[in-house]
């Protein structure tokens, strides 16, 4: 297993995540190789000083970085010589099996699409980001890649979030659901009206529309929609919960009674905020890709930077982009057929 | 001023409703009139033996409810004698100026638009729904009665909202934002892109896109959208909250010193539960009608049925639709204007 991380980008500079790279190499004997991608001579100026000796860590040289600023495009143009471009091609050119970024996600995105490239019968990647919850996690797709999208493209989302669900997160039969405005069949809008007709012929455990009042019970393992609504619900969910935890903060600061109580009680708030905090949860998988490739979160520090390594050797470790390829295979047929008959033109 | 307060439809029965409402009446000087509609032998029973001595209140009979599972429109036109129709009567009737329901969210809406009215220029009546933070609150809209929107819906919207905050929620000037997937002008859907272009016209202090990031921090105060994403934001959020105060009470329970902790910092949980559970903040204002309509949380308790009463007196006192009347005049015919010189055709 070879995995490459795009060291630049990240809101702690790269040595933090040289750090958290070198945790994932010491704590999984299956990697061969870990391509630490980006500026050499940052790279080296943050290794310690005699280097790591694990012989598996190699330094491939980068020169740009495409920054948050970056429209990702353009900058998948203009600087040809990015860590991010760099580790794609790692992945492209099969030396490396998995690729790490903690960059701009519209930059991971586009060189996942131009650089490593999408497998087959998938029409559009996505992102797929995994939200938790009291006792366990949903996935949520597409997170913010596609603005705009068909039904077609939902229902492609709907059997990758699953193949997803069930093997990385070890869900034997992930419930999966249309993100929608009630549960009934009838409710939604044009775009997941026919997603949910398309993703009801398909050989999943679809459970029909799901509502934003679903997500945080353990009702859905999978919830698709289209890369506009994903996104503002993850920003709003990490808003919220972060807005919670600072009213918290605020509150138990009040009196010294308060005070008192916080420190007898601070495991439960530390347990908590470990849980639902996404500069420690934070990590997308971006799925339809022939690499295993993730983002992790900008802020993410050492541990996260390892558990993303990790998750990511889970991804090809279970052979998820192989099913994906036989899944998307047996359900494109269906989906040709459901969208020849269908009642409104696509 | 007289209000017609829905009595049926709540989750915790009409008794709640009515020790609600005589709450409000004996708080409020300024009702002259209030109508407790709904079936009267179920109010009568509710009602303390010798009936409430305040002769403000005034029962309506309507021997039929618009439940939850039914579907609106089909509702109002089979159930002519339903609780929700009565009192939009009374309200277009000219015998109240506000109405105040905890039932069916469709039911009222379609009740504000087929019995109450619209006022003049507005296109789309919305619901508007006031989401507390920290320190603040602010409005999204709408929140889940229109789907399927245009951008001069959402333009609308923006005009509307902005009054709401500055006469009922005291804003001087309220910053307005489209609820869009990043902060520049560039960013968003076709429907976001151009709802932008035409809010930048508007004589409205519009900030421009905000995204989920934004909205718990103090940094807009009326976000608009369609209904569907407005929806799934509303819920979203709500489920999040709730979840998060399951998993505190989980947590906080684990052991005696935890429990102990939680036992002396209690006031700080109960303060954010009251802040944040919309059980108790839960109400939303309906915007574009002729009348003030108030929806209250189906679960909403006594005070909250109370708070609902006292807000939709102050929209009445702001004369919220009379200023959004004079300002939809003014900005209809920028929004002509700016849709006629549109790049891309509506």
């Amino acid at each position: 297993m070879r995995i490459a991380v795009d060291v630049m980008g990240g809101d702690h500079g790269c040595g933090v995540v040289i750090e958290g790279a070198r945790m994932a190499l010491e704590n999984n004997k299956k990697i061969s190789a870990l391509y630490l991608v980006g500026d050499q001579s940052a790279i080296h100026a943050a290794l310690p000083k005699r280097g790591f000796r694990d012989h598996r860590m190699k330094v491939v040289h980068a020169s740009e970085v495409i920054t948050m600023e970056d429209k990702p495009v353009n900058a998948l143009r203009k600087k040809r010589d990015s860590s991010i471009v760099r580790a794609a091609e790692l992945v492209h050119d099969g030396k490396a099996d998995a690729l790490i970024s903690l960059g701009n996600t519209g930059g991971i995105f586009a060189s996942a699409t131009f650089k490593v490239g999408r497998v087959a019968g998938v029409d559009r990647g996505c992102i797929a980001t995994v939200i938790p919850r009291q006792g366990n996690e949903f996935v949520l797709l597409d997170a913010g890649a596609n603005v705009e999208c068909k039904p077609l493209h939902l229902a492609q989302f709907a059997v990758m979030g699953s193949v997803y669900s069930r093997e990385v997160m070890g869900r034997p039969k992930p419930r999966v659901g249309v993100l929608s405005i009630g549960t009934e069949d009838s409710k939604g809008n044009e775009l997941t009206l026919e997603a949910f007709r398309l993703c009801k012929g398909l050989d999943l455990n679809f459970i029909g529309n799901v509502e934003g009042h679903d997500l945080f019970k353990d009702h859905v393992d999978v919830v698709v929609c289209d890369g506009f609504v994903g996104n503002i619900v993850l920003k709003t969910c990490e808003s919220l919960a972060l807005a919670m935890f600072s009213m918290l903060k605020r509150e138990l600061t009040q009196n010294t009674k308060r005070q008192i109580g916080a420190y007898l009680a601070k495991e439960a708030f530390r347990t908590i905020r470990r849980r639902m905090d996404p500069e420690v949860y934070g990590g997308a998988p971006l799925l339809g890709f022939k690499g295993a490739v993730f983002k992790a979160h900008a802020s993410a520090r050492e541990k996260a930077v390892a558990s993303a390594v990790r998750v990511a050797i889970e991804a090809v470790k279970h052979q998820v982009n192989e099913t994906i390829v036989n899944e998307i295979a047996r359900a494109n047929p269906i989906l040709a057929a459901a969208q020849a008959s269908s009642p409104s033109p696509q």
